[in-house]
């Protein structure tokens, strides 16, 4: 396989972060693949956020996995940045190829470059196969994530 | 008991908020509240960036609450924003006060005036009692929260 390169993503990556999204168990309930202008609103304002590193890893041309790195600067722990990985997606033929971990240990180093002392995500309880793989990785399944529609 | 007034939280209200961070069960190991210096350079982080609303309840003059909400613009759910709802503190004094209802409602009713669709936060699995309350205010435990001390 060609070599991985991880980047900031451009408004031209949108189609394939859209396909990943929608291609989820979860995700396909409540993604639009054919209409992508809400996605092209929601891409100018992460881009317009400093704090927001939307990202994906490409592989001969070919974009096959995505992510969102989040900084939220906040007072608790002595006054502690912390960092949030979102929307996690490795493409349906990269799976099992190592990706994943390669994909949150970046996100990881990138979190300590930013000077993070804690990195947190949320992930969907029926997900057992993800958990696994965060607690390989060292992450510490200590809290529980609550979501309110609005 | 006087009016409640939630307002964004100023430098002078630091050394109320970082007392209520210490006067916690889980926060206890992991705060100075002596040594305000790490909280003030946080603070400034904090109101730097457009997408923090660090915010204090206050009643008759004496600051008897805090939160941070987060606002992150998102690609997934059709360009969703979510809100994170974070370090939420109640005084001693105002446990089973309603304070800590009013206060989640006001974090919801925000985030909906923000455009938020989805607001989030996470719990540490020992705080049974916020689980409850958070179920009770409608939000789901739908997920699994990981964290990694860098």
């Amino acid at each position: 396989m060609g070599d991985l390169v991880i980047r900031r993503a451009t408004a031209e990556d949108l189609p394939a972060i859209v396909g990943m999204l929608a291609d989820d168990p979860v995700g396909a309930q409540r993604e639009s693949p054919d209409d992508l202008t809400p996605y092209v609103a929601a891409f100018e304002r992460i881009v317009a956020d400093p704090n927001q590193h939307l990202v994906v890893a490409v592989r001969e041309n070919q974009v096959v996995g995505t992510l969102q790195l989040t900084l939220v600067p906040g007072l608790s722990r002595q006054g502690a940045t912390r960092s949030i990985i979102e929307s996690v997606r490795i493409h349906a033929d990269e799976r099992g190829s190592g990706l994943g971990t390669q994909f949150i240990e970046w996100a990881v180093d990138e979190s300590r470059r930013q000077g993070c002392q804690l990195v947190q995500l949320t992930s969907d309880a029926s997900r057992t196969d993800a958990h696994r793989f965060y607690t390989r990785l060292g992450f510490e399944a200590s809290h529980v994530g609550f979501k309110l529609q609005l």
